[in-house]
């Protein structure tokens, strides 16, 4: 982790630099753990204590911090996946959706012509999509069920630190999905199911209103190296198709995306207008690019609109107002819904996974678990039969604004009617009275909701309900998040989900400031804050902080109790418990009256 | 609410200003509930709404945001509760002890001499210490179990917009505390208990290495702007006398002190030095002063201290591993275990609260709900007992760092055990991992055990593990805590909490930006965030927001479907459900098999 700029060499040397910070050879580097076969290296955060000893942490940054490997975001990232893919067989090349201005947003009628700066198409290597040989599904899905491992299946089982065969089977239960687009070779494979350590989404995307393809891109890169681990485009404005290609040929994280807002784009912004054939097509466009995961707001049907009427804040989901504005419209039923099973064939031709999105999410406290909520939900419940039946990786997108009280009943009823496929929710917020800081309002859900069983958290950002996150409110919102699903993987008893939190303390209690900066989720403010307080060196080698002072210390008062007791831990519990035994006979005594 | 220095008329004007800024007359003004008489009128913070309605919020900002109040810090607010306690006639004036100079830490023998700057002293009215006439308890609980309605619990019930005989009815049950040091007359008062909105402490305090008296009242002031119910006044370096003093004499809500530390600085940090008369002369210094209440760590027994050996981060808590260190040094009792009858008679006599501090407190997640610590916590139940036969109002301090599954337990165990005494937690932070976001880690904590029952909760800044927080911490930190304790209000299904939410929702949903800024708990960094945006005046009156932008708006595409059935909600629900009826037929089919 560094905050530098992933992209350029200068922050792989920061990376490796936090030890000479400290003016010794400590800090982390990036690490491999070798899988079955040489092409298979899972990449760890390597973090080198000062009493010697090394801690493993899960690492989503990509290649972007291992000094060995030179990155260009001009040329795209290594396609890791292209053998195991092309091993298998099943796949093949084909010439693809020739790209129009229109996918850009740019109109032929246009005045303004072409692309906003056309030197922003994608110079990286010329390729082809790839899809489905004979149309039968490539999915992760469809090979678990057959009981084949692959690759990217023993790739997590080693991220995840279980058996691949435990991968295999929660994807072939449909409790997990790994979401890995045939045309997006460049992931570094990762699984999403309430059996493995809860996952982080952070979005992305410029609008009609402000940024660019640097930024997104930029903004990828930043969010994956604090810990994102997939990442959804969201853009709305302009250029659209060449930001997702910029940002899929560098992620080294599965991409999502809600394919009607493009298609809505294609119509100029009128509902109305838009149509199966129009959405199909982008969704072939986007796929064809690498999409490894698409929000689809099938569930939002005509007779649930009404159903939103009552409400204090309406529909809140962009697709799902869209989608509501059509029905109405046309009066007639979504042509989501009444095209879903083609949908579904066109996504196991390229392993694409369903996001089945919340269309009709709560977007207030009052309207929680209404009756519009948990009518979509049911149809989500038979929409994710169907994909299963088609073989396409499935997962479910949950709210929004929930109080905690009714946040259970949420995942309760999910896994209950969606056959524990993986839950994906938008926090939730658990009040709606602190704008500018719904990452918080929102992580307290995100954090409880994960406990009981949400296996990956869409992040929300301070700028929520406000603006778009810039580059600090992105890094703000990974954050939170983090602390959050890390706080649902301890509650969760995950399997070595609190040796980090060990580490950390008992770097804390032996005052090895350095070691808790680095193996904190935020060195580097971490680090930072130590410093406006006590800013000289020695200090981080001082055994004392800031909140006491030198004299007045509960750890070192804490530490000499210790000592005072003998040197090993044997001989401080001998000591003490011989202590303890002699005023057991008091001690046991509930009060002792006062002698004088 | 307003960011600039609470306790200059500047402050004033900008909180009054805020409407202008909008360029209309709305924002909000102090107003105030009028009691059964004329000198009871408890203040309100009234939001006024572009569309005319008014919010009525709970106000912990004190004379300092009343234009109408003339405030100066040199000379301290005015002792609204000086004729109550005068006409209850139990009480008396007397000359007090001595102020001397080792109460801010000054040796005879010291080089130093003197204060660090003696026109540091209060230069406020003289006044002299009052107490119990006879000795017997002049506590709110002594006068509760009398049957008597004080003018402080009639005050609270406005607040908290109950029956006054349910406030009388909780304090006298032991259920809920109303801190209020008959030296201290200067405090609006307020409850804390489980059957009333969630409370939310602040901590400040200048130590051996940083901060001074001025920085400290500003942030006690600036704390309790931005909601802190109390303020703790954590001092441990010098001239801590004196600072207590600013910060009571300017206060409008409860401090509470750790006299234990003020008593160590007597001892100059030798813990092995201290006595029961010293403690003793501390706990009489600070209750003539006027502190509201005192965490006391009676709890932390001798034989008890064996058992955190084993511990990952031994004992963390200050006051805890002194009274440890204490035991050890002198293989003794605790001595304010073994003088607690004598202590409660003294606090009874100034009505001092007691918070019984957990010493043993787990400082990591490994150490969570350990034998150390529930064993402090049984001792503490008995001295809440001994507490209340003295008449003492009573709280019990909690946790500390404690993983999602085990906060339940904690807040179970403490309501059993110590008979339903407000239970006083500090978050619990839910992982380790994340030192500079512990008011994030701990606010997912704090939140849950709120809404389980815990009463007040002890805000954790960015600084914690780091150093001492400054003021934007201090901001950071309350904001954090109101949010866990609204969510806990809501999730409790507190009366007209969700009256808050339903409002700013409802401002949200009719783009009504101004009314979502001035009922935001920040008013001030919600508009901030959104002028980032679209800085521009109209759009605060625009109908989107550059997350979707102008033509992608699901709000306003929600409106329009509103529109598209009506203007009035009958003849919406109508025509939807109209519609719904005419989609009945197919909408129940589970699912269309495809036409073409």
């Amino acid at each position: 982790m560094t905050t530098s700029d992933a992209r350029t060499p200068a922050s792989k040397q920061s990376a490796e630099n936090q030890g000479d910070e400290a003016g010794k050879s400590i800090g982390w580097h990036k690490g491999y753990v070798q899988g079955s076969r040489p092409d298979l290296r899972v990449p760890v955060r390597q973090v080198h204590l000062t009493n010697g000893k090394d801690v493993t942490l899960y690492d989503t940054s990509g290649p972007y911090t291992d000094p060995a490997i030179d990155t260009d975001v001009r040329r795209g990232l290594a396609p890791l996946r292209e053998n195991w893919i092309v091993a298998r067989g099943d796949t093949e090349e084909y010439a693809g959706r020739p790209v129009r201005p229109e996918d850009d947003g740019v109109k032929h009628t246009s005045p303004r012509g072409g692309l906003r700066n056309l030197d922003a198409v994608f110079p990286g290597r010329p390729r082809q999509p790839r899809r489905s040989r004979d149309g039968r599904p490539v999915t992760q899905l469809a090979y678990a069920r057959r009981g084949e491992i692959t690759p990217e299946m023993e790739y997590v089982a080693i991220r995840e630190n279980v058996e691949a065969e435990v991968v295999r089977e929660e994807i072939a239960a449909g409790r997990a999905v790994l979401p890995a687009n045939v045309n997006h070779p460049e992931i570094e494979p990762m699984i999403i199911g309430k059996r493995f350590l809860v996952k982080v989404n952070a979005n992305i995307g410029n609008s009609a209103v402000t940024s660019s393809i640097e930024e997104e891109v930029d903004k990828m890169t930043w969010a994956t190296q604090w810990g994102a681990d997939t990442v959804m485009d969201l853009s709305t404005g302009r250029n659209i198709h060449t930001t997702r290609e910029w940002v899929l040929r560098n992620s080294p994280v599965p991409i999502g995306t809600v394919p009607l807002y493009q298609a809505l784009e294609k119509v100029d912004g009128r509902a109305e207008e838009l149509t199966w054939e129009i959405y199909k097509d982008t969704v072939i466009e986007q796929a064809e690019q690498g999409v490894d995961y698409m929000t689809v707001h099938a569930g939002v049907r005509l007779p649930y609109v009404p159903l939103t009427a009552r409400r204090k804040t309406g529909i809140v989901s962009r697709g799902g107002s869209i989608m509501a504005a059509w029905c109405l419209a046309h009066h007639k039923e979504s042509f989501l819904y009444e095209h879903f099973e083609e949908l579904c064939e066109i996504l196991a031709t390229y392993d694409v996974t369903y996001s089945l999105g919340d269309g009709l999410r709560p977007g207030s406290i009052a309207d929680a678990n209404d009756e519009a909520q948990f009518a979509e939900l049911r149809t989500l419940g038979e929409l994710n039969t169907i994909a299963k039946r088609f073989g396409v990786q499935t997962m479910i997108e949950g709210p929004g604004h929930v109080p905690m009280h009714k946040i259970k009943e949420n995942i309760d009823l999910q896994q209950e009617i969606c056959e524990e496929a993986p839950f994906y929710t938008l926090g939730p917020l658990t009040t709606d009275v602190a704008p500018a800081y719904d990452h918080i309002t929102s992580g307290i859900g995100a954090a409880m909701i994960a406990w009981w069983g949400t296996a990956m958290l869409c992040y929300v950002t301070p700028k929520e309900h406000l603006g778009l996150p810039n580059r600090d409110d992105v890094k703000t919102g990974v954050i939170t998040y983090k602390i959050a699903a890390h706080a649902a993987d301890l509650a969760k008893g995950h399997p070595g989900a609190q040796e980090w939190d060990d580490a950390l303390s008992d770097a804390r209690f032996e005052f090895r400031w350095e070691d808790q900066f680095n193996l904190a989720l935020d060195p580097d403010t971490a680090r930072e804050f130590h410093d406006e307080t006590l800013p000289a060196e020695p200090a981080k080698t001082a055994h004392f902080c800031s909140m006491c002072g030198p004299k007045f210390c509960s750890m070192k008062i804490s530490q000499d109790i210790r000592r005072q007791h003998g040197g090993s831990q044997e001989e401080i519990e001998e000591g003490m418990a011989a202590k303890s035994k002699e005023f057991a006979a008091a001690g046991n005594r509930v009060y002792l009256p006062i002698a004088d």
